[in-house]
This record gives structure tokens, sequence and C-alpha cells, in this order.
């Protein structure tokens, strides 16, 4: 008897960890925008942001392999990469954010951020969204609602509302649902402030992409940022998602909205699949957070891991990858429209750039969420050899999210195949 | 003006992150032990065990090149890298270990290590030793004595004092030592069993590197491991520095002192340089800890890490380098014992396989620890050419802990130098 590979991997890696589908993919091979099979099918990758600018991009596999055949330290060496590299991510960030501190993980930048919080404002209370994932340490677990630590959560933290641009809070969108939310917070830092934590911080994804990103208008967040300003309270942007260029119209996903953080985290996408990700922050708040906590972090921006990060930017820059995802991501959208018109449980069209996609529900008058039919939905589409996913606070929204070289033509095969999907779905709950 | 590199890289990554040395070595090439700056000039790498099997070995380089060409995706797709990974590394333990997490960092490690004891213990109370050093997250680095957070450690972090056969706990070395340090162990149980904490681990680098590693005997811990199990408490053995064959007699730590842990960490060495780290546990801790924390980490595991794994260990394994390690190591601290005869500054000689180093002290007869004077040797040393540093509870033992490809005529460079500095260097404090 041989035993499957599913087997096998319950055996070495724990009987309980997850895959995606029912029936999980077994991938050999990547270019691109698209991904084979151990049996030589060819997928279309609709999901996978960490391969930022394409499934083994040429430019950056050759930056590693020449970097690893060179030199890889850490550094408490002196080295070019690292410097070079910051030197060219500040530049797309621009002023205050002058520094950045490396790591190898969105997770340990979101840690460190935190305690950037608390080195700043000598508190740690932190506030999150009620349907966000900022991490797996110890720490930023903590701000997971959707997946509660045993023993309870922390007393230093508290949660508001997930944003649903789609029911909004307080019943009506746009400008009354952000104050709406800002109400929300200004609940939870008086909260706070009654502890010995007190407020530090307020961390969010500046898209609320794990939310499942709503469409919030520019400015909507500047209620939010006013009463964490008057309260002394910073704020962490976790760009990990919406960061590099995603969204299409801005390079960062806290430019779209209109506010700037005090910090900002980011990690997946960074240098294209290798374990690179960063906490950039102005001067002197990394100043105070090396003066309060000693930090080191042995693999952090050491040369291959920077040479990796700058050839995955330099691609997205001069591949023009921002502006293709703009105009790419528009049009995937309005074929969604366009299939919303034909398939009823399409009840909201959503995202920016290749970030997108469409909350599925029972009937567009009662919003009723569709949530194991989008499960079925997104196995469907597996099975006819496209690779996406769902999210959203009912988990009932597609999540398109592919490499950045995602073309008109992709944007096609997709829409075919969801077409394909929801007639051949029962829309049954 | 020219900005110098330090400059510029206090410019960019903050005013105070350290570096090694009074004048920082610039590095910009490397290849087996040695290592060049920008001026072409050459080092021994006496220090730096995250090149396992030597700077840039072709092999490593090559397996990182070959899959960083072919796919690079996360875990919750199917792929064989990890699970022939897993499968080998976990032949390397023995029964019962026969699973492992992976993950990037050995922070990140050890962080799901405390988690997967309060998983089996349902506690939470961590002892440490009070100079060791685990990790940078917010959880782990509240581990590190030496290190203290603001605001204060927390509540379920308890310390007992770092192992020094050089100056033992009660006065004598060897088992009464062991029994002083279980005795230590023990108080701080019952201390956290007072609070709502509880006792769940102890967790500890089996080597106690950070502490000086210590010349312990075969069975030190026994007196330790009893007073942990009786309480119904889980022991931690993080392997970060000791692990893959680097103290010569054995591949693990906890095999050279003698006894089982419960769980056990790894990281810096394990995939020479690629940011891949892992947690190795039988198969239903993995279960208790899966099931109750929610653990995903985007790259950990992934195809790439894992041939840069497999390819480290096949080389550690192919070209005996556990042997190698204990040859060579075996011969420099010959070599040492030699020089301490004519240098009464060392005052002790310790260590096992290419983990090594000698205790720097005033006079041998006070043992007063000649602090200063060891940084002023290691900047001595990197002056000629060859990179070492320090630590220890005193920060006066040097510490070499080369790659393990290090050969003897490395260990004769070393030991040449060494002894023109210990010339050249006057004995003040």
């Amino acid at each position: 008897m041989t035993e499957t590979l599913t087997d096998r991997r319950a055996r070495l890696l724990g009987p309980n960890m997850s895959t995606f589908y029912d029936e999980p993919v077994h991938l050999v091979r990547g270019l691109g925008t698209k991904l084979w099979d151990a049996e030589g099918r060819e997928y279309l990758d609709c999901y996978n942001n960490v391969p930022h600018v394409g499934h083994c991009h040429p430019r950056v596999v050759e930056a590693i392999c020449a970097q690893a055949g060179t030199l890889n330290t850490h550094t408490r060496y002196l080295h070019e990469g690292i410097l070079d590299y910051v030197e060219a991510l500040t530049a797309t960030v621009g002023a205050p954010f002058d520094s950045a501190l490396m790591t190898c993980t969105g997770s340990e930048a979101n840690d460190v951020a935190l305690r950037m919080a608390q080195a700043l404002t000598g508190k740690t209370g932190v506030i999150a969204t009620d349907h966000t994932y900022h991490g797996n340490t110890t720490a930023v677990h903590q701000l997971s609602r959707t997946n509660p630590p045993p023993g309870g959560y922390a007393t230093n933290v508290a949660f508001v509302p997930a944003p649903d641009s789609y029911r909004p809070l307080g019943g009506v969108a746009g400008m009354p649902h952000a104050h709406a939310f800002a109400a929300k917070v200004q609940e939870q830092i008086d909260a706070l402030e009654t502890t010995a934590h007190g407020f530090s911080t307020l961390i969010l994804c500046p898209f609320f992409a794990n939310e499942g990103f709503p469409d919030l208008p520019h400015g909507w967040l500047d209620p939010t940022v006013e009463v964490v300003r008057r309260a002394g309270g910073v704020i962490i942007a976790d760009e990990v998602q919406p960061g590099f260029g995603r969204l299409g119209t801005d390079f960062w996903g806290f430019r779209k909205i209109g506010f700037t953080p005090d910090i900002i985290t980011i990690g997946k996408p960074m240098a294209n699949g290798h374990p690179v990700a960063a906490v950039i922050a102005p001067h002197d708040t990394m100043y105070a957070f090396r003066s309060a906590f000693r930090y080191f972090n042995t693999f952090a921006g050491n040369p291959v891991s920077c040479a990796a990060a700058m050839a995955t930017l330099k691609v997205v820059q001069e591949e023009g990858l921002m502006e293709n995802a703009r105009v790419v991501g528009d049009y995937a959208r309005a074929g969604l429209l366009d299939l919303a018109g034909r398939h009823h449980c399409i009840g909201d069209v959503r995202g920016s750039g290749l970030f997108f996609g469409a909350e599925m529900v029972m009937d567009p008058a009662t919003k009723t969420p569709a949530t194991a039919f989008t499960k079925r939905v997104a196995n469907g589409m597996r099975q006819r050899g496209v690779l996406l996913n769902f999210l959203g606070i009912h988990y009932n929204v597609l999540k398109m999210r592919p490499p950045m070289v995602f073309s008109r033509q992709d944007a096609d095969r997709m829409l075919d195949a969801l077409d394909d999907v929801l007639r051949a779905t029962p829309l049954e709950a």
C-alpha cells in the first residue's frame, strides 16, 4: 500500500494542518500567473499575492541566485544591500518615513510595530477590528477575534466592528458610516484608558482586506484618525496585503483611503516569496523603539533577502505593474458586474486594482450571506483550473488577488469559469 | 562630502542599530570559512554558525536556485519538499519526535513552542535561565533577563541562575551543581504554582550557549528533568545553537547532556542562512497545539526553504561534518589549552566540537572576569583578520562557533592570531 500525499502530510506535519479546497492541489511548477500540478494540469492563479510580480519571475530568481552564491550574512556586519533597498523602499513612501527595520515575516513586523507604538506612547492598549488577521506570534495572534486564544484574550486588546460597506454600521454608507466607526474606536479608547494598559495604538489594514475589502471613500478614516490622535495614540497601517501597488491607484493602501499612519508594516509580496518583511517608520520612532527594546533578527535584512526585495521592487516599478493592476482590475470588476446582471447570487462587486471580488448572497434584497455556496463556488473554480478563495465577515466574499502580471486574457478565463460555476452550482444554504 | 557607510546605515536603519567590533566589517563575499571585505581583505570566520556548511556552499546555492526557478508557494497546497525534509529531519532525532512545524525564524519557533507547552499543560508559567536568549518576539523577548522589557517582565516568567561550571552554584561542580540548579528550578516552579499562571515549561539551550557553554557532565540535567516532570511541566530544548552536529559527539545538544525534551526548536544553521526554522515534536503534541491555536505561516515550509534546508542537512550528513567538528574542535581546544599555559588571562577552556572558547580572567586564582580585556581581544582578532566574539554571564568568554567545514589549518590561523593578540593586549580592566 502506498501512503497518499495527504496521509503523509498528516503524519509528518500533524493531522490538522489546513489546506485549501476539498480536493487539495499538489503544485509542482509556477510561472507568471500560471501554476501546474503533478499531473501537468495548468491552473490560473487568481489568489496569490506573495508571488507579487509573478511566479518565478526571472529577475527575482536571478537576484536570489547571484547573491546566494556571493555572500549571505547578517546585519551586524555592514552591507550595502540593505541600505540600497531601504533607500528605494522609503522613497516610495515619502516623508516622514525615512527608515526601516527588516524582519522575516509580516507577523514579526506587526509584533515589532506594537512594541514601537508602546515605545512612542508608553502604553500598551491595542485596538483592532473584530474580523482582522495581523499574524501568528503570541502577541499578534491576540488581535484575531476570529481565532480566540485558549485562556482568553489579553486584557490590553479591544475590538471594534469591522467596516462593512454593504451593511454599514448605522445603516448609511460613506461618511455616516465613517463617523459611526470612529465612535466605536472612541468607546474602546475610553475603555482602555480606564485600565492600567492605557491606549497605545489602533492597528488596521487600510484596505480592510480580511474584513472583505469594503468600498470606503477617500477620507473615510479621517474621523477615526482624529479620535486616535486626540487620545495621544498612534496608528499602525498593516500594508501586507494592499501595499506595493496592488490597489492600482496608489502604491500604498493608506494613500488610497487618504491618511498618514505613524508606523507601516509590510510583508508577503515584498520579495516575491522570499521570507522578507519590514516595519517602516520615521527616524525618531525607530530610535525610540531601538532604545526601549534591543532588537536583532538573525536572518532579517541579509544580503539575499535584500537582493530579492530589491529585484521585486524594481520589477514593480520598471514593468508598470501598478498601472497593469489598475487597468486589468477595472476590466475584471466590469466583468464581475456584468456577471452580477445574470447571477443574482452576486450581491456586491468590490475592490481596487488587482484585489477584488464579489459578495455572494442568497437574495440581493435580504443580503443573506451565501456562505456555504461561496465555498462550493471556490471549489468549483478549483475544479475548473482557476485558483481563488473567499473571506469576509460572513466568509461569503470571493477573493481574487492574483500576481500583478495578471492580464485581460487571465481575467477573461476567470470570468468564463465563474460564469460556468455559477450556472452549475445550486444557490443553496 | 560623501556619506560614510556607517552614517548611511544610521540614517536608514536607525541611529542605534548594533554592529560587531569597534571598527565594523564591511563584507562583500564569502566562501567556506572565509569572508572578504570591500577592500579585498580576507577574514577567517570563527564565529558564524548560520552558514553551517560553509559560506555559499555550492550544493545549497544550487538547491535554492533550482527551486526558486521552479515553484515557491505556501503549505496550503500540497508539496513533497516539506514532507521529504521533515521525514529526513525527524529521522535524525528519533522517537517520539515524528513531526515538525516549520517557521521562518528561531524566534517564531520558540514563540510557537511556548504555546505548544501551554496546549499540553493548560498552564502558562515559563522558567528560563537568567542569562539566556531565545529570540525577539514580544513573548520570547520576555525570557531575556539580560534585556529587560520596558514596563517590566510579564508575571508568568521566572528565572533561575545560569549554570556556570567555572563558578558553580553551591561551590562544587558536577552533580552537586546539578542538584543545586534543580533546587532553584523547584523554587520557581513552586512560586509559579501559587499564581494563576501555574507552571508550564522550562525552556533551555541544552548546551547553555549564551550562558557561556559551561562544562556540564552527561546526566547533569537529570535532577532538573525529574523536578519538571514531577510538577507536570514540559521541557523545551532550544537547539538553535548546539543542533545539527555542531557539538561533534552528538547530532543534538540534548543527547550530549543526556535527556529527552518534550519539544525541540531549531533555527539559525538549518538552511545555511535561508530564513528557515522549526519546532519538532511528537505527533500528539503537534495535534494539541494545532487544535488549541490555529497556526499558519505564509513563508514557512515553502518549497525553496525546504530545498535549502534539505541540501544543508544532506551536506552535513554526506560530507561528515559532525566528525569534522569533533576532530577539529578537539584540536582547537588543545591549542587553546596550550595557549593557556603561556597566557594566564585564559582561566578556562571549554566547549564541544566546533563550539568552543576560553574564559578570560584578570587572575586565575580569583577568577575575576576580564570583561573589558575580552572585548579588546575580540577587536584585536578582527584587526588581524579573524572574526570571533564574546559572551557569557560576565561577557568574558571568547566565543568560537565557525562554519562546520572549519579545518585544522583554520584552527592554527586562529590560534596564531590569538597568541599574537594576547601578547599585544595589556591585561587591564
